[in-house]
């Protein structure tokens, strides 16, 4: 049986070195075999052949992912849909595409903004990763406090099932599907339910204004406070950032400097967007909250291009940890906004308790907090320390009432930490799911839920860390 | 065992003749008995004893459902949520509240409108309806248009599993929740997956404004194209409703007639919220998109009174039907917004064909008809062709590329029209999700999915009805 010809299949070990993980480099695997597809039957007759002969496989896109969604645990088949990329039909009148899943999300506002429109969802990997992995992760962005993450903006999607059925979920926009939600569950479900082959996305259409506003604070509770009250004021930005000491460090030494002052504790940078008649007024409350929570210095941005750099500067925040250090580790907790001070004092803790240093890059807006635990992988010792200092930073988020992840997925990285947020049962409800879709386990094995042996290990991490 | 007091059930036929339907009274059955819950482990532990007597049992609310999804087949216990009706907890700051299942969803708006909020998701009959039952049916509303349906309002849920296991669903307002979207999957999910013993919602910030349009229309089909308009001209209302000249025959003789001119094919009803410095510019262009479409007259509701008497209005309709007719079945279809003229000329032939009027009141702006059928129950025979020709009338939304129903569910009612737009596979993926939760088929049986007689038996009536 052929499926592909001989030119679309990746089998020398040489060539799968650059498949043993993605974005999150901690853990590596090595595929059997990469296999690229140009359609939706390929992909149906790949995985009905994998299941006959129980091989397991990994639907991957750009591999941009920061949890190990697409990293093999060794011996699966990857169904690279890097080929599928097209822009498949524009309908700007009912404002949605549909889009292969090998997109790459940029592209698409690309490709429609001449028309006055965009879309939403802007992963800071916008430039290069695609809406397909941006489906499986429920990718979130520095523009989600406005605008939701990616699940708020899928209308419909084709899926190739575990059995290789291919079935449509959603349609032409309708707010309310009847039936249950699978549109929703196959969103965000990390590859292990299905393969999206096909992908119709809400476009929206652009603001008539934007503004953006930096704001310079020399202590970090002043900006998280000002955070809260933006919110409480019932402004809801476009977007808004917070960056700490460390972070800003990394970025002014990186490849888009802004010139930030060298000795703040942390900057905002807030956007407003909408109806032109109605930004001003939001900016002026913005600037007067600023001030009354101690702000140094606050300013608007002057023209487009200055707004560029400011977002420039952020949206690179991650990559220029490189600029001050060999390595680093990317954490992804959610808190409750209001209590942004005391779980940064505690990461602060954890920081101190590995030796190691700890930066902070926030979607301040939705609570989303980025820890960047900053280590070298070639002193022994320091890659398992910077995992079990990131893993505790996450337990600060869990106590304090949040999450274990607001937009990287859990994957291979986090499936011990899920047990810091459900139950047994709550656990059980979802593997059940997983079972009814993925009977063999034979699509994206050992994602996503705890591992017993791995998750006994983490437990015992732990109560050893908090006994210290 | 006891669970419950003694005067928690009912069991005498007479008083279980008021749970023999909900507000879709084309299907009838009769309970076993009905159970007055006040707690979540009181609901546990009866999911327990009927699973261990295998009695199959329904949670029912207020029972103002429109698709008879806490109709019994005959035998059901019931169980009362509607002694569940506490607000729980406020927390403006974090603009969230949680709820039991049995609260009243008008309440929640009336008990913290003074301090500037509100909950957004508002059925037409939210002076009685409880949040519990929204959350089973993703109830709609109005100003879902702009605020989306009940699903987009909802943080978190208790739910009680058909195996009596207690689980938290989704956390402190955290946008993506890892792990497969459980939330979501409950949220309509028709009372087929779980009872919902606790809520979490957003409450949402009043509107700095507010105004209210009425364009009165002689051709329907500019009427259409005003709405179309509207939304490409980027604006998206807070409501657009539309009604034709039946509907508004029925408003005008019932209990709060506006005034309309008799001899009008339609009216649009166009609401714009936001920031106040927005709204004017916002309502200058509604003014001229419906003066462009041939608008007879149309005018802004000159103060408070005049906005609530135009919405007491609206939010009567259904029931303003029977000021004309004897009876009438609420149909519930949606499609693309563009195909509106289109599909109001086949649902004007099925009124010929059934020799029935059908009367039409839309949530105009997300292409959401409620054709309303009216007929004379003691007519012999007419109950049933209102019932084919409302089957039709949802067959004709399936074709233009829409669904049967935006709002109102499937329930009992609907479960054979699932086919018109579900494949074998794509059905059969959601029965394999209900047999996980729910294996034997005790909680809410017969419901949502078709069951293999009544759907042959549709298709053949379908066939008949298209032959002729």
């Amino acid at each position: 049986m052929k499926i592909v010809g001989e030119k679309d299949v990746l089998y020398l070990k040489e060539d799968l070195v650059a498949y043993e993980c993605d974005g999150y480099t901690m853990t590596k695997g090595t595929p059997k075999a990469v296999v690229f597809v140009k359609n939706t039957e390929q992909v149906s007759q790949i995985v009905k052949y994998l299941n006959s002969v129980k091989v397991p496989y990994i639907a991957r896109g750009a591999g941009t992912g920061l949890s190990g969604g697409a990293t093999p645990l060794g011996g699966e088949v990857i169904i690279s849909l890097v080929r599928m990329k097209k822009l498949l039909h524009l309908d700007l009148e009912n404002r949605k595409a549909v889009v292969e899943p090998g997109y790459v999300n940029l592209k698409l506002t690309q490709s429609i903004s001449d028309k006055g429109y965009y879309y939403a969802p802007d992963p800071s990997s916008q430039y290069a990763c695609t809406i397909g992995g941006n489906v499986a992760e429920n990718a979130g962005g520095a523009h989600c406090l406005k605008y939701g993450v990616t699940t708020n903006h899928i209308l419909g999607l084709e899926v190739v099932l575990p059995n290789g059925d291919i079935i449509q979920l959603g349609e032409e926009g309708i707010p309310d599907r009847p039936g249950y939600d699978l549109l929703g569950l196959l969103t965000g479900s990390e590859g292990t339910l299905g393969i999206v082959t096909k992908i119709t996305v809400k476009v929206l259409k652009n603001p008539e204004g934007k503004k953006t506003v930096l704001a310079y604070y020399d202590d970090i509770n002043d900006a998280s406070q000002a955070v809260s009250d933006i919110i409480s004021a019932g402004i809801i930005p476009a977007a808004l950032e917070m960056m700490d000491s460390t972070a800003i460090e990394g970025v002014e030494a990186a490849a888009f400097p802004v010139g930030h002052p060298k000795d703040i504790a942390a900057f905002l940078l807030i956007e407003v967007d909408g109806i032109a008649a109605g930004i001003d007024d939001q900016i002026e409350e913005i600037l007067t909250v600023c001030k009354n929570n101690n702000v140094r210095e606050v300013k608007v941005a002057k023209d487009e291009a200055e707004r560029a750099l400011w977002w420039a500067n952020r949206k690179t925040g991650f990559g220029a940890m490189g600029a001050i250090s060999p390595d680093y580790l990317v954490q992804d907790g959610v808190i409750p906004r209001t209590r942004l001070p005391e779980v940064l004092a505690k990461i602060g803790e954890v920081s101190k308790k590995y030796g190691l240093r700890i930066a902070n890059i926030f979607h301040a807006g939705d609570g989303n907090l980025h820890p960047l635990v900053l280590f070298d992988a070639r002193v022994p010792g320091e890659s398992e320390r910077a995992s079990k200092a990131g893993s505790e930073c996450l337990k600060v988020c869990a106590d304090a009432g949040g999450s274990i992840t607001g937009e990287h997925g859990v994957g291979i990285e986090k499936s011990a930490e899920m047990r810091f947020i459900f139950t047994d049962e709550e656990i059980e409800s979802q593997t059940n799911i997983r079972s009814v879709f993925n009977p063999e386990d034979l699509l994206n094995p050992g994602k996503l839920f705890p591992q017993p042996g791995r998750c006994a290990e983490i437990k015992q991490e732990l109560k050893k860390a908090e006994a210290q």
